[in-house]
């Protein structure tokens, strides 16, 4: 086949057929098409648009680039992923909880990048924690727990290792087939059947605005239609971060006050998981309801069900279960701070994508893949948008390496948050549900 | 600079800056940007195309990305370029003839390259030719005999080298704003002050449609003079070959015949050569009026003055000038065959690519760079679109390596052509002529 004619016909909007997005895709994960013809066709495709019979067969093609997962877990397989937040740790909220409601969650997670946080490095915090399984172990360990989580292995869908990486020196990131072929041929080959997403919107969000953000919720939904796998949407604002906690060990250390009941009365955090929990049961045929699928996790939280199933992933992956009767077991920074709010009035507006590079520069993340991360380090905001904050009150508490670390941190939070004298709306929190009837909006809580 | 925020504008339709295209040129030039960067952009220009102003911009960075000719050669330096045919011998006619008439032609030209000849190859086979001219040697003969086409530098232009390899294995080769400056770029790299470009049209060509081939011209013409140089086009068609000779010595026979006289009336060569000529001395500033240019340089072909001034540059370039007298001193294939008419009707179809490729694999072109071709092979067709055939008589000759080729050639030549019983129309020849007051259609001589 030749790559040119292939892109003569992306380049007059013309439909590739399955044969040649399979030659694209094993080209990208073997090597045998070059950099610049691959990066020449992501420029064409993010101009000209995919059909989602294309997109479906990007997704599966780059899916089955690698080796497939399909794996016995004594039910439906469900993986739930985030278009990439700021403090949001509902994987180490779900995996566990879901799990104790009887469903089977099978993840593979990534590293955090930039701004955004990973799964693996949050539960590369706990003592002894393995991230490293094999198949066999990871499969094994989430048919008899309900669910476990690791990293991504090499053979996992090799020909978007590839793309990823190109799209993002290239500024062909923001194209809705290749987010959402992205997105869901590592979920594929991971073996999921059922794939709840959180698609983030806003400032900072793949997709800056709410109707992009559901054209690709909707794009996701109907790939997995057209493969064979359920795929529901919720797209969320990401105007401050989902927990009030950033960084790697202090997020599960929320993850667990969650799980433990602690978690204040419409905590958003609490509420995007139940919101997301209940559509995992749903999608992966554990609880037909979406409200009572809601119920059942909140009295599993009351119960300490959901805590209890997250001590036995943890000791199951190797990892101290005791971390979830005592936090101070987790890594912990030298240098605490708390820095009070400065004046009298309302917090209105959080640049979260700012956050994010500050946590980053903390030690909290990485600048570039390889980099080592502290685990120790981040922040914890003690408001939310639309709060009142009073002259001397926490504003926000710094885990800081140094004190030179801390001193730069608080300058470069207090210049990321914004105050007025006059009240502010909260943000909206849980903008849309999408799956294959429509989009509707999420009703009761978890709306702000 | 940021190469990706380059990428972003582009993707996005606006207009680049001066400095982001000179960012981008010097980029190409000096390997500093990777090459699955610049095809992304060259993509993203192919589809969200480029005012004249970033045109503009462009082709002058590419030609300042090389080393810049400002020649002393005692007039208006004066250029002419064809956008690729088949049997287009126009230069080797050109060069002498407006030299004859008192304008300065100086030309830097390419190597054959796929279905389209070359002149250097042309003119290598011309026994002692040489083309790989020093700058100072190149400006001294045409300063002195008032032209001189050598080879294209490895100064000349680099961004434009780097750019043209990779647009060619991208499927970015039919933008107009990047063939206008890769084009143009090397001409006024090459010191040319005025330049005439005839822009083919048709199927094969770079631009399949009239309306667009115009545009190109227009294009081209404007982006002259928003650079301070003259450019003139004409639009014409390439429906058969210009010439009815096809390969390297094959073509400096012709191109012989045309510049003493021995053309037969109307040839479509020698009316294509007399329009463009004529324009190179209204560009030039040699004569005003066209048709009185016209007139003058066929004046210089009846009276001898056009082909002692081959003799004359073929001598200053080291070659043997006697091949103006007797042809038999070119290169000469071994087998001769003359293929006659199949059957009595009208020559209606010519598959001018495929008769490019035939002449190729005949050895008279390159496959790839740096193939090494045969200047004695090639063929002649006696009959042009139009043209009555009668059974038996000569269709065409062959000039041919070996008996196997000669078949081989004679089995494709034949099954390119298309015969009907009817009478065709003959192939337009001259379509437009463009210029910065407008388009308009040459008139007289030349219209088929």
């Amino acid at each position: 086949m030749d790559f040119i004619a292939l892109l003569e016909k992306k380049k007059r909007g013309q439909e590739l057929t399955r044969e040649e997005i399979a030659f694209f895709a094993e080209g990208a994960a073997r090597g045998t098409v070059p950099d610049y013809q691959l990066s020449a066709l992501l420029m064409a495709i993010r101009l000209r648009g995919m059909t989602d019979r294309e997109t479906r067969d990007l997704t599966l093609c780059m899916a089955e680039s690698g080796h497939m997962l399909t794996p016995d877990v004594g039910g439906v397989p469900v993986d739930k992923h985030s278009t990439g937040g700021v403090g949001d740790t509902t994987t180490l909220i779900l995996a566990p909880l879901v799990a104790a409601a009887g469903g089977k969650v099978l993840k593979m997670s990534g590293r955090g990048l930039g701004h955004t946080g990973g799964t693996l490095d949050k539960l590369e915090s706990i003592p002894g924690m393995r991230v490293d399984l094999s198949e066999e172990t990871f499969v094994r360990i989430c048919r008899e727990t309900g669910c476990c989580v690791t990293g991504q292995t090499a053979e996992l869908a090799p020909a978007d290792k590839t793309l990823y990486a190109l799209r993002d020196v290239t500024a062909t990131v923001d194209s809705i087939p290749l987010i959402a072929s992205s997105i869901l041929s590592k979920k594929f080959a991971s073996g999921a059947r059922a794939i709840v997403l959180d698609v983030k919107t806003g400032a900072g969000a793949l997709m800056p605005t709410e109707e992009e953000s559901v054209a690709l919720a909707q794009t996701m939904v109907r790939i997995g239609t057209l493969s064979g796998r359920r795929v529901v949407a919720v797209v969320s604002g990401m105007d401050e971060p989902l927990g009030s906690h950033v960084g790697n060990a202090l997020e599960v250390r929320e993850a667990i006050d969650v799980l433990s009941g602690r978690a204040r009365e419409g905590d958003p955090l609490t509420a995007v998981s139940l919101a997301l929990g209940a559509l995992m049961l749903q999608a992966g045929g554990v609880e037909k309801d979406f409200e009572r699928a809601r119920a059942r996790l909140r009295g599993l939280i009351r119960d300490g069900s959901g805590l209890n199933k997250l001590r036995e992933m943890i000791s199951r992956q190797g990892g101290d279960p005791r971390v979830c009767d005592d936090t101070s077991l987790l890594p912990a920074a030298p240098v605490l701070r708390q820095v009070p709010c400065p004046s009298d009035g309302f917090l209105c507006g959080v640049d979260c994508t700012r956050l994010g590079y500050i946590a980053q520069r903390m030690g909290a993340g990485r600048a570039r893949k390889g980099d080592s991360i502290d685990p120790a380090v981040g922040f914890v905001i003690h408001r939310r948008i639309g709060d009142r904050c009073r002259k001397g009150e926490p504003l926000f508490t710094l885990h800081a390496r140094t004190p030179e670390s801390a001193d730069r941190a608080e300058g470069e939070l207090l210049s990321a948050l914004s105050f007025s004298e006059a009240s502010c709306p909260k943000a909206r929190l849980i903008w849309d549900i999408v799956d294959e009837n429509g989009v509707y909006p999420l009703t009761g809580e978890g709306l702000f």
